[in-house]
């Protein structure tokens, strides 16, 4: 296997809304793929994709039923400790969830966590030490 | 905010067991950055972090308890059908957890799922819509 992500996919109870959130509150533009059952957004060299949670446990054969933390995050560093600030008071303002208020974290950096209406958590976080080049990608 | 992803960060129960999957399974390198608190695995442009799901739990404020489906899944797309079927009789071979076998799908692509040492699902697939660069971007 070829050390790459293709897919992040996310299981959501509502698409609609949860399309709406990705649209306008992180203000991302869906691929023309996307239909009423699936939404996909093209990040860098990978794909978002929105889809019914109870579909997306149908179509890996699993029981849809699940409570609770799930596990994982999803980070979206910025290049400066003012941007994580200005990212999350955009977001406060459009009336997205803060989780974890901007601050400074044990390991240099500088973090903060929201979510969205799945209360899939994403963390808005300067990192000194992870460079990021032009397009944003880490390298 | 740019259209973008910077990490996808799994919490799991053991770090050193998390670890050698994605290592010995997946076949995939550590960065040097990787201590043993936190693996860091660079993938196209974003990074996979495995980090204890208690401690991702506190860094973002919220009770680690949870069970059940996540809401979801990651993907690795291939290049062809055939390299599905290659994938997973690999990983089969050396002992993951197969979920779903290599088959046709509703949407015309072919898919299988596999699950990590902590449930985290990863979808093998080939979908011939979307098209993969050289270095296995999705464009």
């Amino acid at each position: 296997m070829e050390q790459r992500l293709t897919i992040v996919g996310l299981g959501v109870a509502d698409l609609a809304v949860s399309s709406a959130f990705y649209e306008e509150k992180f203000g991302w533009e869906k691929l023309p793929a996307s239909t009423n059952d699936i939404s996909f957004f093209q990040l860098n060299g990978i794909l978002l994709s929105l889809y019914s949670r109870e579909k997306l446990a149908e179509d890996a054969t699993v029981d849809a039923a699940g409570t609770g933390f799930k596990g994982f995050t999803l980070a979206y560093n910025t290049r400066s400790k003012e941007e994580v600030d200005h990212v999350i008071a955009e977001l406060e303002a459009k009336g997205v969830r803060i989780v974890k208020r901007p601050q400074e974290v044990f390991w240099g950096g500088y973090s903060s966590y929201i979510a969205d209406p799945d209360d899939n958590l994403w963390e808005i976080a300067f990192n000194p030490y992870l460079p990021l080049d032009k397009k944003g990608n880490a390298v």
